[in-house]
């Protein structure tokens, strides 16, 4: 398996040194949201120490990421009013992984919306404002 | 959130009153062939104890689980000769669910093939020697 490289984008939010729309912090994880966004309210629930994916992630790591994914995940759906959530996560490019930086994708969904199309930039005002939203639910 | 209904096919299966292409199991987790496969070495990861999704699951189901996923998703990987792996898990109908027992998909994906449509019922002699093959990678 290649080695973690921290130069990836998640590493430098992590560090500081790119922003993001913060949703959550806990120790252990951070959660902010997607700047590509498939859903309303789509973020990402990342671990704040290294690993490329779940394939090399630790059980602890795994523990954490799902425990924040789980609080999330409710957050959004009572935030946006969803009536459903879709988690996806990537690993390797052929798994469709684009960040090396282990993360899980939070979407929330509504019936009979299907998700857009992934690779479009969203609007960054509507991001901010779903990003509060969100955080205001937990 | 509607409660736990323990006449799903999942529980079911954990019941032993339904068959099921057993991957692996521990104490908290069990790891079967999903009989629709969208990919070949389709599998779900299920904890033993009821929760209908991620929303309702515990920290402890969660961890459980995906430890399991981590070691059964190395397993396929190296069965299949896989370049990466998907993971996809479904919360409400909106959210994609059908089994209302929390299940974990992971899907070994090979560069450039992408995942067959969802519903279609898979070959049987093929997906127990998938399982077989899983299994002898753990």
């Amino acid at each position: 398996m290649t080695a973690y490289d921290d130069s990836n984008i998640f590493a430098q939010i992590l560090r500081g040194e790119v922003p993001s729309f913060k949703v959550y912090e806990d120790d252990d994880t951070l959660c902010f949201m997607d700047i590509m966004p498939r859903t309303d309210g789509h973020c990402l629930v990342i671990p704040k120490t290294p690993c490329r994916n779940v394939l090399d992630a630790s059980d602890a790591q795994l523990a954490a990421v799902m425990a924040t994914v789980k609080k999330v995940a409710n957050a959004a759906k009572a935030a946006f009013d969803a009536d459903g959530i879709t988690l996806q996560q990537f690993n390797e490019t052929a798994g469709g992984q684009e960040v090396f930086h282990l993360h899980f994708h939070i979407h929330p969904r509504h019936d009979g919306v299907p998700m857009r199309p992934a690779g479009q930039m969203g609007d960054m005002d509507a991001i901010k404002g779903h990003a509060k939203k969100i955080s205001a639910a937990l």
